[in-house]
């Protein structure tokens, strides 16, 4: 008898994932033994000689917090590492944000330890408070997990983010309303080198809490998660279910559609406006007004965000408005003065060129 | 003492609407007399030669259920059209779906008469069943709305949408997950020539009421306006005010910004798409494949799809996961076979080239 279906679903997507990882490992060191092959004359071109017939075994991390989705992710990890060329080990963070928060990540350590990972890890951070409450633990927990990384030569990181968040990412997105960027959710791969990998985006929450329970895994409900002061967690059962009941139980597959499709667009679109930007500079380098004129408008609000964000405007104080109104130097011109921005930079119109600097 | 705010600001957005309409009138006009005069031989490259200095005065109409939102709409039409070089008139449709819509078609007609609105007019439909309620009975008021345009000579025809109308569009289309021009919501104009101009999409539905009450204009409640049955009404009285709870106020301001965002976005890419689907085709017109994978993904997709319905593939049946499944003829070529699409259009690769046709 094979094993419970959500424990094959998590199983498959830590698999696929793995096979990347030992892929593009292999792809990396035998680029590296090659180079080293050429620079000792042992071979040209890259064909021929020897090869190391065994790289490195890469070194796999779980983000395990405890709860039901990263300890469906761990479970998944130890199993298939067994099956491959992998090492896999696992890290919690203690966010020191709750009482009894370094007892928990005890626990989270003898759990991952007890599922045969190894390196496994406890490291303790301190939340501050830039951006909110949420983006602080956030950016404490990739700063802690940066770092485990490193110290450890880690290959990859896994985290056990699911569809649903995904779904709640886009809304968040939405609620910004700053265009199709903020509704591209989490990468399948982001960070460093891609070193943050998410198996789960595409399985729904309930199927890791399954495999918890089919694999009698003890799970810890972060009080956090049901705590309506944070807007995620209103999100997640308020926001989101009273959506479910007006348009229809594929909400959450839509909006984890809708972040891939806006995040390949997003892609796209950045990909024009970077050549678009070279292509009309004058020869001082800087931007020519007619030029910018003939753009799509899409294009050239990304052309000129990117030029104010270069002069030294903070990206996540630039907002819609901002760049509405330097582009309005170029399609609404009426002889308007300096635009003052955010980091201190001045955009304006001079000679059918336009000036952009920090003051 | 001037107008109440409200009005205000809904004579302003007609205002603008209204300007918009009479400039492309006269330059439509005006054209077409020099072309008759260059006909003439009476002038040369367009310069010198007489131009009628009055041309017809174009009639604006505007669409009133006698809702708040086109009541509005119409108290606005009818104050500003006095004061600019453009006759205004109303149409009102009767669904024939409740009880006594004839009646207050009738009454509908009336009120617009008595705003001195001319021609008044009500139009009687039969609502169908194709695509569902919500469907059937917009495609049969676009419907009779175009055909009285053109019976009326009509310029433009102004519906009352509003930025709450907008909010909502984008979540229903948020809910098909098929991608940012669903997301893309209602244009300012649109239809053949921009006939449907939306006034009223950068303001909020309370204005409309609230000017409807300072001018002691009498409004009619559209009892499917709070139905469950209906996915929008559900959306407008339990779905967006939950997502705002959990989201904040801005969410509707945020979700219209996201609509004229993505509209833009999406409109650069078919640009592009359009541009690159000349670009990888062989001397027999023929996609190739080569030409193809290089794209950014974004743009081959939409290539895809335009291929697909040029071949006859209905776009109303044409999901992201068809178009996924002809692009992993490109992107993840093993051998498969022909994939059969809606509208028995069939697509394969052969020879390195993608077969698209219709059987």
């Amino acid at each position: 008898m094979g094993p419970h279906p959500a424990v094959a679903a998590i199983r498959l997507a830590v698999r696929r994932v793995l096979h990347d990882v030992v892929t593009e490992h292999n792809r990396h060191t035998g680029q590296e033994a090659r180079a080293e092959l050429a620079e000792a004359g042992a071979t040209a071109g890259g064909r021929g000689g020897t090869l190391p017939d065994r790289p490195g075994t890469p070194l796999v991390l779980v983000a395990c917090s405890g709860g039901a989705d990263s300890m469906a992710l761990a479970s998944a990890l130890a199993f298939e590492a067994r099956k491959l060329p992998v090492r896999a080990g696992g890290i919690t963070v203690d966010h020191n944000l709750q009482p009894g928060s370094g007892l928990r990540a005890t626990e989270v350590v003898a759990r991952l330890a007890g599922m045969r990972l190894d390196p496994v890890e406890s490291v303790s951070v301190h939340v501050g408070r830039d951006g909110g409450p949420e983006a602080a633990a956030r950016d404490a927990r990739y700063a802690a997990l940066d770092a485990a990384a490193e110290r450890h030569g880690a290959a990859a990181v896994l985290l056990g983010h699911t569809r649903d968040d995904q779904a709640e990412t886009v809304l968040l997105g939405l609620a910004r309303g700053s265009g199709i960027r903020s509704l591209s959710g989490m990468a399948a791969a982001s960070g460093p080198a891609g070193r943050y990998r998410r198996p789960f985006l595409g399985l729904d929450r309930q199927t890791a809490r399954t495999a918890c329970m089919a694999q009698s895994l003890p799970v810890w409900d972060d009080p956090h998660n049901i705590d309506p002061a944070y807007t995620r967690s209103r999100l997640r059962h308020e926001g989101l279910p009273a959506l479910e009941k007006a348009l229809g139980k594929g909400v959450v597959e839509a909006l984890a559609r809708t972040a891939q499709l806006s995040r390949d667009d997003a892609d796209a679109l950045d990909t024009w406006a970077a050549e678009a930007a070279g292509s009309v500079r004058d020869d001082d380098g800087r931007l020519e007004c007619a030029g910018l004129a003939v753009l799509p408008s899409a294009v050239r609000r990304r052309v000129l965000r990117r030029a104010l964000i270069d002069a030294g405007s903070p990206a996540g104080s630039l907002f819609a408005r901002h760049i509405e109104e330097v582009d309005r130097l170029i399609t609404g011109w009426r002889g308007q003065g300096a635009i003052n921005l955010p980091g201190r930079v001045e955009a304006r119109r001079q000679g059918g060129r336009l000036v952009i600097r920090q003051s």
